[in-house]
């Protein structure tokens, strides 16, 4: 056991993961906020199961998860990266962006705190607006905080302008196939546009969407759902 | 060299310093954004002083800080914090609270960007509002965005309570002992109570702000300065 904790290596474990209905990295919504009806649930780590670690929680609507970018696990980035909403043409320094290659690989999401259910005693905390991979690592759960966290008036540059949605298009045979609680998180999904930055019109995509697989194609902004399928590998 | 990074056992680097006036733990603001006038730079550490990693980073009003709680160095926590906030009779579990003491200790400060120079080509980041100890070590920036980060119908329990002021006494002799620009920061630094939670009504603090010793003492809700030094080990 260290005595103090080394500032300089700091090491973090996980205290919890998150459940949420995204399996792979494809098609996770860029921040999670924009996605409203997309949840997951928070199931700590044994250590952390003490209902005493959540005294208080429920008296608050928003909550902060700082959590491992574990869909991109490579140690690697660069100085600039080019993010989706330009299109992939434009620059802009790693630290002026929230992507996940960055040098200390942790993203911070703002979540909804839907309800604190317990199950043998073990809290499980059900949240909307989410956006990281099924399985990822939080180190850190923080009560958003308005005073401190919500600025009204703050200026964003390239994140701020508004992004077009696509419109989607799916045949009702098809649509049927997925159960209806799940199909508006869907829809949203593919409005938002999951594909990666360098897409190719007319190019056929799949994405792995609780358990199904969503197989479309975009044309301009135009999204076609060709075919929903269950996914077998779950 | 690590392959992939392990998140399990995530080691964070500092990418930078942050310089503050806050050169002890006592008596640094709770949240940065109560003190609108503290002010600090961000200094790159050598590898992440490329002008491209903060490219474009102009265009935002409003940046996030991950750092380490360097002031609190021991691996110790619980899974109750008394917030000082509730006069410290209250217990909140720690991750509903944004205490210090807690399993992995980063904390996130949401601070203004006042400016960005450079000096032989390396970038200074002049930065408001900040709430940590001069040095402390910086692991992420990442830009402020309204539509993830910016609720403001959010609620929060007892962090939301308004906190009532101290009343401020000073002799204008007192006063007079540190530059103007300064006196405005350290009324409201003083005015947030800057003593530990278990306080005591009439014991005499001693504070250091950028260079100077404050000593002070509380009385209900008025704060008498008693004296302003110049600070010695700095």
């Amino acid at each position: 056991m260290e005595k103090t904790h080394d500032f300089e290596n700091l090491i973090l474990r996980p205290i919890a993961r998150v459940r949420t209905p995204y399996k792979d990295g494809f098609g996770i919504p860029r921040q999670g906020s924009l996605l409203k009806d997309s949840e997951g649930v928070i199931q700590f780590e044994p250590r952390f199961r003490n209902p005493g670690y959540i005294r208080g929680l429920e008296q608050y609507s928003h909550l902060w998860l700082i959590w491992g970018f574990s869909d991109h696990p490579l140690p690697y980035y660069r100085a600039t990266v080019r993010p989706p909403h330009l299109g992939g043409n434009e620059k802009v320094g790693v630290f002026a962006s929230r992507s996940p290659h960055r040098p200390n690989p942790i993203g911070m999401t703002c979540v909804r705190l839907l309800s604190i259910t317990y199950e043998n005693g073990i809290p499980m905390i059900r949240i909307g607006g989410v956006d990281m991979m099924d399985g990822s690592p939080v180190y850190d759960m923080k009560p958003y905080i308005p005073y401190s966290d919500c600025f009204p008036d703050s200026l964003s540059g390239y994140a701020d302008s508004r992004r077009s949605l696509l419109h989607v298009t799916v045949s009702e045979e098809q649509m049927k196939r997925i159960p209806e609680e799940k199909q508006a998180c869907l829809m949203e999904l593919l409005e938002l546009d999951p594909r990666p930055s360098y897409q190719k019109d007319g190019k056929e995509y799949g994405m792995r969407y609780d358990g199904f697989e969503i197989r479309f194609s975009v044309k301009e902004d135009q999204l076609f759902i060709k075919e929903i399928l269950a996914s077998k590998s779950e």
